[in-house]
């Protein structure tokens, strides 16, 4: 076990890189030839220009004003400053609540905090079992935790006492959060411009007429059954060839300008390129005169394809946005059943026109469960025999093998650095790209599943990715060996002794966790700041491919909050904290300057640099909540687990937590969630009112007629047209999917934050 | 173990009394004096009237015509012969569809016989491992059963692939069966006639309004927000306290009515009663004037209550029913949500008006799930620990402890009859009570739970007698001691060797079933036909009660398919086939003998006997649907168990079944269950626009008016008005929850049936 000093050592040095992250980044952000990597959402609203207009060449590129340096955390107080309607409007409410979930962990933990200080720590302090006991190894640490009182004393009255207080806490600050948000949600909602989504819903599985097209039938169909409501629908096109066609001229696009800029460098030397493998191999050409050809042979391929898609019936998809003549109508078409067989003619609010994920349009009900349980079991193996291929991988990659397959690489590969190298570097390789990997590896999984919106799409990986993390990061460093191994001895251990298995380690493995609070948390959270990536990527781009502002704007890549990633990594934190604040309370601390930080952190990215791909009005915090409630529960049982070793009478105290737990979960499920699924007949009457009231002579019909059409389909040009004239007609609306530049929104009061970082 | 010996003797005396009650009511039934014991379907329907118009004294009585006598058994074809959709039209769906039940375990268990049969009882008489080891003891039934087999023999393959074989076919029938009802249901509620409740919806926890009453409130609302199809609404009620005066006035009117009959026979001598309890103790007085004067006093009482009903505000609850000018409208109402606080406004569907549990209309949201809570761990706390309180019951019900409080027993106790009676009897007496009084405790449960149809709660009381028998007739049968001794030792065993534990006793407890079977299921059934007790009250009351016609069509009670109690019972049935179709597979012929004398016996009595309290279009089948697959689980988990100890490396190859049935109902329930939960606009709008045809005059105001009053509120008169009015009307629709007759009906073809039993 780890004792004081190394912990002092490892929190030095994780605090040192951190503060060196930051000032780094503080530099980094002040050079106005980075301007663009780090407050990119300024410019896609239009507010920011690129500092070209200063005289100076220097200047353009490099700060010189020493002033600014010396208010490097200066970016703080401004991330802070932002109150929060105006950061809805500014970033969306799905960054705006996904902050909250820092500020819950604040809510939660710091008056817990106290508390265990308060009265755990000193009862656990004076009470000198470990220190009487010469034989045990023990730390500092240990004394403030639960294993320095005895077996069988009083003094655990304490620790059952507070379990209670911490759980109805956590309740008391669930309850009232969840309230806030569905509040929030509901006003967001209530206070949104009309969007296209709010009148349409997607319908899905149109069952097959011989007589009619499918469009015909779903006109038919819904003039029948909504006869006062329907107002229009738009079919679905499989443009998925399409889409990967105009994916590769733009691949190859971006070739062409690299040339283009080279020669327009160098005028002397016409640049060359070979027709292989990356240009690697094959015969060499002009380069500019070959892309140029290739384009135009991929842009006839296009409208060929264009051609098929319109004029064959059978791309044709089995489904369809339909429209209604109000919010009303959509909302009651979203939530009734149309036929008597459930499985067709399926409806759902549409998402979000740049939410849709299109490819997933057409699947049926009898595919759809079957993938589902294909993936169901796919997800099971995954994190329970993740191990077995990246085992197999590393055994291919030891040096032997190497040999075997490369001989004439023999002699490099005997050199002693080579070799210290491949076998102490390998191995690990396997395993790290792996989880690099794995985030998109269950977002596959999730396509798979077949989920029709982006967001969806995020949220059931957010559920793999913690699934997971759960077994694989938790319960894989409470227990030795692999998760296979584990759920192997599970299976063998009688229900009650698993608990007591795990909760028995909890002690043990504080130190570790705090050191992983630390590496994972603190250093992770300042290296998100600095953008590295971003950083280098941009500058790239900036000097090979760049040629007008235009592409300067393309160029940047504003990123946004991965929940898929980042969401379940974010519940681990909260699952440490509710383990260990009745055991050692000492990691409460390093979890509140966690949550601290990244609050900060990622405030100030969401303000400066996050560009959301779509907003689902907090569409997730059903799912957070969930994942809270389920490690309130595991650490519920674990405690009771590590107690029924210490003083076994106690434990059935503690079995009325979980039940309570459940209970609370169930109630507050059915309290707030519908808020988050339905969309009340209520508030969709007042906004339909409303508006009949202030724009009697609004043409619903034109402006819903091309909302939902597949982005392929809308030429660049077509495509810049229509987003002007939305937001000429509607500031707040934007329609496009492959949006690069955010709505420009209400920036009357961006200014002062602006002001700051401004030179 | 059971030899065979005892078998078949256990099976003899089965037979001959099952034989001995069907003998007995075959006797019985065709004497006229019991006409309306067994056939009092046909009065309620009007169809068949007393056979007092024949002449002779003796044969109002007695049947004296011996031909009818040799036919005794001609009441089961004919019970066969009425086809299905007749069925319906006669007894209503929930009765077609429960009698359905029996022939889905002949479906299932015939063609598994057939397969175990002829595989699996050659392969396991075939192998001679009981023969060879002389040691154990071991019955002929145990050479037909699995445990012949030696251990880690490749027989065993015949009963791994013979389990997957006969849970596919079950899959192949369930299917099959819930689609052929889910299409029985739909086209039952789309050529149901006009019906209250296809227009009205139960609204809930309407919100306090400080400057409207709930009525207004209720108007306001829907009238904006359903603004083109609200119609009307009628408040709810508080009438409990005068339902309970109703009830009480109508028992002491019984009382007045037995001493006006028998002043009628022995005039010379005015009968007294006693006023105090059960008129035994207290002052004598004249019993026709006192009850007169009980029944003016509760008269008056009652009025005064109605009186304080009708003005009282408080009294009137915040829930209504809310009726539209179509079926779409309140299809559209009942599945949406109406406002952005989902515990507010709860819209569903209305039960029929006979369908309405009235007392439990007014319950708050959050009361609404502490009380589900409480009532949960209530659930879980008499399956486990029943047998606390009646264990300590029956230590009261020892002889010293009777002596000690009653002293002056003392003699009567010592002598020995008395005394082996006390010492044999008491202690089961105890048990016994519980028993029967089980579906009522878990009746008021399901009331307290705050379900408010009868449907609801037939339905939620079979979920927890299911519980109750699984844990301890099932798996109470399966292991020695209390359910709580058993859960103690599950907990404490590891998840994998729960199911061994269990399924290596499965094939020891095969003879038990059997004799189950033939006790619980053969004689059970054959004296549910002979309806004894229904038969005993009859008499009683038509010898003390009777006056006139109406007076004895009162006295007739035809009871009802007791779905809360039965078909949990039933379930169990299926869950022994399940269990011991691939163990011990000489359990399966006295299970489809079960079957098939169940369905005899049941269509019978739903033809002649049972009326229905109400009708919900058999929404119990998905309820029916998943506990037979959680039984097919089961029985997989325990045969896996089981085969582990055989063979171990075959379990795993079992693995495979319990998923694929998970996903099985998944996929089920996302398919057949909407349509037992919604009701589809497409359907809703079709009858919508016929009857707008066929019926462009119909003053739908008018007849839903007071469709939902409750029952109590309609005097009797009225009420007997209204039902004739609306039988004139509209032939099918009975809207009187109180009824004791049903509807008429068409009775064109029942005379066929009833042909047989009338002399």
């Amino acid at each position: 076990m780890a004792s004081v000093e190394d912990i002092v050592f490892s929190a030095a040095i994780n605090i040192l890189s951190a503060i060196m992250f930051l000032i780094l980044f503080a530099v980094l952000r002040l050079q106005p030839f980075n301007d663009r990597v780090y407050f990119p959402k300024w410019y896609l609203k239009g507010i920011r220009n690129s500092p070209t207009h200063a005289g100076n060449v220097i200047k353009k590129f490099v700060n010189l004003d020493c002033r600014t340096y010396l208010r490097f955390l200066n970016w703080m107080p401004a991330a802070l400053r932002m109150p929060e309607p105006e950061l809805i409007d500014h970033a969306g409410l799905d960054s705006a609540v996904y902050i909250r979930i820092y500020s819950l962990g604040l809510k939660i933990f710091a008056p817990i905090t106290l508390l265990a200080f308060g009265v755990l720590v000193p009862v656990n302090l004076t009470s000198g079992t470990l220190e009487s006991s010469k034989d045990l190894t023990f730390s500092d640490i240990d004394k403030l935790s639960i294993s320095n009182i005895e077996l069988g004393s009083d003094r655990f009255w304490a620790h059952v006492v507070m379990a209670y207080v911490f759980t109805f806490w956590t309740f008391c600050v669930l309850y009232t959060e969840y309230k806030k948000i569905t509040s929030m949600r509901l006003h967001f909602l209530a206070s949104a411009d009309r969007r296209p989504d709010q009148f349409t819903v997607l319908v899905r599985n149109v069952p097959p007429d011989p007589d009619e097209s499918v469009s015909e039938h779903v006109e038919h169909f819904f003039s029948v059954n909504h006869h006062d409501h329907y107002l229009l629908h738009q079919v679905v096109y499989d443009a998925n060839k399409l889409a990967k066609l105009v994916e590769q001229r733009k691949k190859i696009q971006n070739w062409f300008v690299y040339y283009e800029n080279k020669y327009a460098r160098y005028p002397n030397k016409r640049p060359t390129t070979k027709t292989g493998l990356f240009g690697l191999i094959g015969q060499t050409v002009d380069a500019i005169d070959y892309y140029n050809t290739e384009i135009e042979k991929l842009l006839a391929e296009e409208a060929a394809e264009r051609e098929r898609i319109v004029s064959d019936s059978n791309s044709i998809m089995p489904a369809a946005f339909v429209s209604f003549r109000s919010r009303w109508g959509a909302a009651v078409c979203a939530q009734t059943q149309q036929t008597s067989n459930p499985t067709l003619w399926l409806t759902d609010w549409a998402p979000e026109p740049r939410d849709v994920y299109w490819s997933n349009l057409s699947i049926p009900f009898v595919e759809l469960t079957i993938r589902r349980l294909i993936m169901a079991v796919a997800l099971f193996f995954l994190t329970f025999f993740f191990m077995i291929p990246i085992a197999f991988v590393q055994s291919l990659a030891n040096i032997e093998a190497i040999e075997k397959v490369f001989p004439f690489m023999k002699d490099l590969i005997e050199t002693d650095l080579v070799k210290s190298f491949v076998q102490g570097f390998l191995p690990g390789i396997a395993l790290k790209i792996f989880l690099i990997l794995l985030p998109t590896i269950l977002m596959t999984m999730s396509k798979i599943e077949g989920y029709t919106s982006l967001s969806t799409l995020d949220r059931r990986s957010a559920s793999k990715y913690y699934l997971f993390l759960l077994v694989n990061v938790f319960l894989g460093s409470l227990i030795t060996g692999t998760a296979f191994q584990q759920l192997d001895s599970f299976v063998h251990q009688s229900a009650n002794t698993v608990p007591v298995t795990v909760g028995m380690s909890i002690p043990m493995k504080a130190t570790f966790f705090i050191t992983y609070i630390m590496v994972d948390g603190w250093s992770g959270v300042a290296a998100e700041i600095l953008r590295l990536k971003a950083l280098i990527v941009f500058h790239l781009k900036d000097a090979f491919l760049v040629k007008t502002e235009k592409d300067r704007e393309q160029a940047m890549d504003p990123g946004c909050l991965e929940f898929a990633s980042s969401e379940p990594r974010l519940q681990l934190y909260f699952l440490l904290g509710f383990v260990y604040c009745a055991v050692t309370p000492i990691i409460l601390p390093f979890l509140l300057m966690f949550f601290s930080l990244s609050y900060v952190v990622f405030r100030h990215q969401i303000i400066n640099v996050y560009n959301q791909q779509y907003e689902s009005s907090a569409a997730f915090w059903p799912d957070v909540i969930r994942r809270l409630i389920f490690g309130l529960i595991i650490s519920q049982l674990l405690f009771m687990g590590l107690i029924s070793t210490k003083h076994g009478s106690f434990s059935t105290i503690l079995l009325v937590l979980p039940v309570l737990t459940i209970w609370f979960h169930i109630y507050c499920k059915n309290r707030f969630e519908p808020a988050f699924v339905k969309f009340p007949l209520q508030d969709a009457m007042v906004k339909d009112t409303l508006e009949r009231a202030t724009e009697p002579q609004l043409n619903l019909r034109s402006y819903l007629q091309d909302a939902y059409v597949h982005p392929v389909f809308r030429s660049d040009e077509a495509e810049r047209q229509m987003a002007l004239r939305e937001e000429e007609n509607n500031p707040l609306v934007p329609t496009r999917r492959t949006s690069n530049r955010d709505t420009p929104g209400n920036s009357r009061h961006h200014s002062e934050v602006c002001s700051e970082c401004e030179f």
